[in-house]
This record gives C-alpha cells, sequence and structure tokens, in this order.
C-alpha cells in the first residue's frame, strides 16, 4: 500500500510518527525523545524536513504540543463541545495543503476554565473508531490526567487534574520523598491510600502518609504504592463526585498503556466505578486519519 | 532579675532562644538560622555549649525538630489528648536535671495517623496563657499547617496539612511555575482562589489556575495570590468540612505571625468562619515555662 500521509504526535517530551496509507493503515511507525521542548535547538521547520527525508515526501499533521505557544505555530484553540469536523475546519496551516496543526480545545463556563491539546484526537478518535459508545466518559491518565464527557460523538466537557506532575513533584524533594523512589504497584497499599484519599482533603492526607511512616502504621516499600493511591484516588474521587458522577452507571473508558491505565481502573473499582482500557493508539490514529480526510 | 532557664525553640531550619527568669519574664531572645537540618557539622552538644557560653550556665529546656530521629535526641512522642503535666513528665533529660527535649504528640485512630514536635507547645501554651478559651479551634498555618482542637486546655485532637509544602514545591519548577515568585496579598485574586477551592478538587483546581491564565482569564501578576488561595482554601474548607466544623460556630484562633496569619483570616472569612490573630510567641514563652515548672 502506498504511504500518503505523515501523522505526528508531537507532545513535549516524546514524538511519535506514524507513516499513513489514505486508508488510514499504519505502514510505519516510530517513537523517539524530540518533543517540543527537547529539540536541542533545532527547528520544527528542519525536524519536519528530517521526517520527510525519512518517510517520503508527503502531507504531514500534527497534534500535540507543537500547536502551543512554545511549539512550531500556535493552533490556537476551539471551544468545546467540539467534533472532528470542527477541529478540521479549524487547523493551522503551516504550509497550505501540506503541513498542518490541530488545534487544542478549550471549555469556559466563566466558573472554571480548563485546556487540552491533543488529547482530543484520541478522544474523538476512540468514539469515530467504535473502540467507545457516542455517549461515553473518558478518563487519559497522565501528568495532567484528562476527563472527558462524550456526547453523540463530540467532545462536550472536561476537566484536568494534575495529578501526575504532583505525585513527580513529591518524589523530588521535601516531606514525603522518602520512599517514593520506590515501586508502585496495585495492591492493599494502593487500595488503602485511594479509600484515605475519599472525601477531598487530599493536604492531610499526605502529610498522613508522612506520619503513618514516622509511626510505623506502614512498611519504607509500601509508600510509593500508598501516595499514588492518595493522589488517583483524590483524582477519581473528585470526579465521581461532580461531573462525572454520571460515570458510576455507565463505566469509565481508560485510554492508557496497561501500567498506569490499571492503576487508575483499580481506583475506580475501589471506588465503586466499572472501568476498562481502551487502546489509546489506535484512538490516535482513526482520530488523526479522519480530521486528514475532512480537509480533502 | 536574674536568669534561672535557656528555653530553646529548635525547628527544622531556625532556632529560638529565649532567656527566663524563673517567673517566665523575658530577659533576653535571639534567632539565628542554626535549625537542626542548618548546623554545619556542628554538633547538638558544641551549640548547646556555646549558648551557655553566651547566656550564662544554666539548665536548658528545648523543644522542636531537635527531638526527633534527625535531633540531638528522639523524644518520641506523648499521644493525644495532651497536657502539659503529660508532656512535662515525658521530656527527654540529655543531661538529668540539666538539659531536656520535650516530647511531640502523636494521634492514630487506627484511621488517620498525624504527629506534630514543637506546636504543642504553642497550642497548649495559648490555652494556659488565657490566650485562647480552654476549649478552642486553632490553628498553625505554615509549611506544615496544624489545626488543632483543645478541650479544658488539652490538645484532644490534630490534623496537619501540606498546605506551605505544596505551594513551594509548585514554585520551584513544572505547569504552574509561571507566576507564582510574585507577591502574594489578599485581594480579590485570593478570595477567588479560595472560593474556587471549595469542594475538595484541588487537583483539578491547580490545572485550572494554569488554564486561566493561557486563556487570559487572569493576570500574572495575580496568578500567586490566586494559586495561594486554591492552597490555603482547600486546607480550610477541608476542615470546616469535616473536623473542625464546629469551629463555625467558635471561632478559629490563628498562631501566626501577621503575614501569613491575615490570609488564614480572610480564607476563614471568605468560607464564612469568624477568627482572629493570636501571639504564638506570648503562647510557646507560657507553654515552656509551665513545663518547667512541672519539671521542678
Amino acid at each position: 500500500m502506498e504511504a500518503a500521509i505523515l501523522a505526528v504526535d508531537w507532545g513535549s517530551t516524546n514524538r511519535r510518527v506514524f507513516v499513513l496509507a489514505a486508508d488510514g493503515n499504519v505502514l510505519e511507525t516510530a517513537q523517539d525523545d524530540r518533543g517540543v521542548l527537547a529539540m536541542g535547538g533545532s527547528s520544527f521547520a528542519a525536524e519536519a524536513a528530517a521526517m520527510r527525508a525519512r518517510w517520503g515526501d508527503l502531507p504531514m499533521l500534527c497534534a500535540g504540543m507543537v500547536g502551543s505557544n512554545r511549539g512550531w505555530a500556535d493552533a490556537g484553540y476551539v471551544a468545546a463541545p467540539a467534533s472532528l469536523a470542527g477541529i478540521a475546519a479549524a487547523v493551522h496551516w503551516v504550509e497550505p495543503g501540506r503541513t498542518a496543526i490541530v488545534p487544542g480545545v478549550s471549555r469556559d463556563d466563566g466558573n472554571r476554565a480548563d485546556v487540552m491539546r491533543g488529547e482530543e484526537v484520541q478522544l474523538l478518535g476512540a468514539a469515530a473508531a467504535g473502540l467507545v459508545a457516542p455517549d461515553a466518559w473518558l478518563c487519559q491518565p497522565g501528568t495532567h490526567a484528562k476527563w472527558a464527557r462524550l456526547q453523540q460523538g463530540d467532545l462536550t466537557d472536561f476537566t484536568t487534574a494534575m495529578t501526575g506532575e504532583i505525585f513527580a513533584q513529591l518524589g523530588k524533594g521535601g516531606l514525603l520523598a522518602d520512599g517514593l523512589d520506590g515501586q508502585v504497584s496495585d495492591g492493599a497499599a494502593f487500595r488503602a491510600g485511594v479509600q484515605a484519599a475519599r472525601g477531598g482533603d487530599l493536604l492531610a492526607r499526605l502529610f498522613g502518609a508522612r506520619a503513618g511512616l514516622v509511626l510505623g502504621k506502614r512498611d519504607r516499600t509500601d509508600q510509593a504504592s500508598y501516595v499514588s493511591g492518595l493522589l488517583i484516588g483524590s483524582d477519581c474521587d473528585a470526579r465521581l463526585s461532580s461531573d462525572f458522577a454520571g460515570a458510576r452507571a455507565d463505566g469509565v473508558d481508560v485510554l492508557a498503556s496497561p501500567g498506569l491505565g490499571n492503576l487508575y481502573l483499580a481506583a475506580l473499582d475501589e471506588l465503586g466505578c466499572p472501568a476498562r482500557l481502551v487502546d489509546s493508539h489506535a484512538a490516535f490514529l482513526v482520530g488523526i486519519t479522519q480530521i486528514w480526510s475532512l480537509l480533502q
């Protein structure tokens, strides 16, 4: 099959390139660490030229932080509710007909503002691919965990939580760093953290994690799992207690790799909410292919 | 008046020495940065000898992190409910009759564990001095904010929140660092943060603080006050929604310097809870003097 397009999922730290046929089939794929903040002085134009030199002189459609004000060009945001058609209509053309960047999505009801950039392709792609129902509750765990509501296949609302970043910062220094270098896994310590997180008092529960170590209530080897449970549990509990309450009946589709995804499945299970893993790469591919076809 | 004792409030980063007469009057006081984690290789015995060389060869009573497992000696914890008499009975004698370290206080009901070390002298001293009522709700803002319940002058329960430490960590790097170097003050941005913090969804509200900047909802110069409002508001709201609910009627006594103390007063006011500032140094002095007199 002939290569038709280069689809680039270009984030802050990593970059994944898919060489796609016109029907969306993946002919080749590669991942590297040349993210937007990790290009070592190279320009975006030079990076694009290098990709074309390697995979062919093809049209290129980019998504992710490459479209931020620290990326190749600021591709702006479309306001939720957002659809693949609305996103396609708003792509930023770096070079008309040849190189485009997908915009992000914003939401702002005057009370709460939020933004995403890159995740929208996966979220809308998941519904377009039939990987999730047209009406679905989606979660993308990570440094900045996204929780999104899909209705009739459109992205109608979402919330971002700093779950992964706070865990990483706690490990770098300060009171809680002791023990956070340990392995995080689902088990009694992780689930105890999830349960302790209920009720929205994270600042006190975090100090309590240290006090528990000091008073010998917990083995040091369990500390990383317990604190991870506190953070992921806080995130899930806050969601199920507010905008995502409906997910208790419908279940949550978690777009993630199995490692982190299974921790979210465990936390949601502990909180009485059904959930299942969805293939996030497949969702991205269908999303980006459909955006491209809408541009033709 | 003749000097009778050296009282040393010896924390992790700072140390304050009070030269006291037998009746508790302060004859001289000095503060320096020779905290437990900042002594530059000097030994505790050498530091104590230097203090005696400067202020007189007097009995010495120390409180704070000097009594932790990273301090001079581990003075342990007494379990809440704790009184000045109970603490005096459990002091750790480095040198009998001459040099003592006050123990900390722990609480553990099987569900939630917590510890303090040093704050107990202020808390119990505040009631002993008549600075607060025998039944009172106390707050000591800081890196690790303490909230304590006094009943009939005894410390019956408490909760610690990582409020100040999380704010400091967010300023050191990561998504929210931009703008956090600004001045924090009470005002519209701080109080908007307090209101946004209600309901216990801190992880999402923190990301929303960044989204608000990106979408131009807030001036960069207001960001530090807004994020401080989010954290202090989360702390206060969680307390007033749980163990500290009774403080809504009785009011909170805030043991702090005016700078940080007034931010807590503003947050509590915004949440509909009366509060007032109490002189924390005076509380410490009465507490430590009473412990010393109980040792005679």
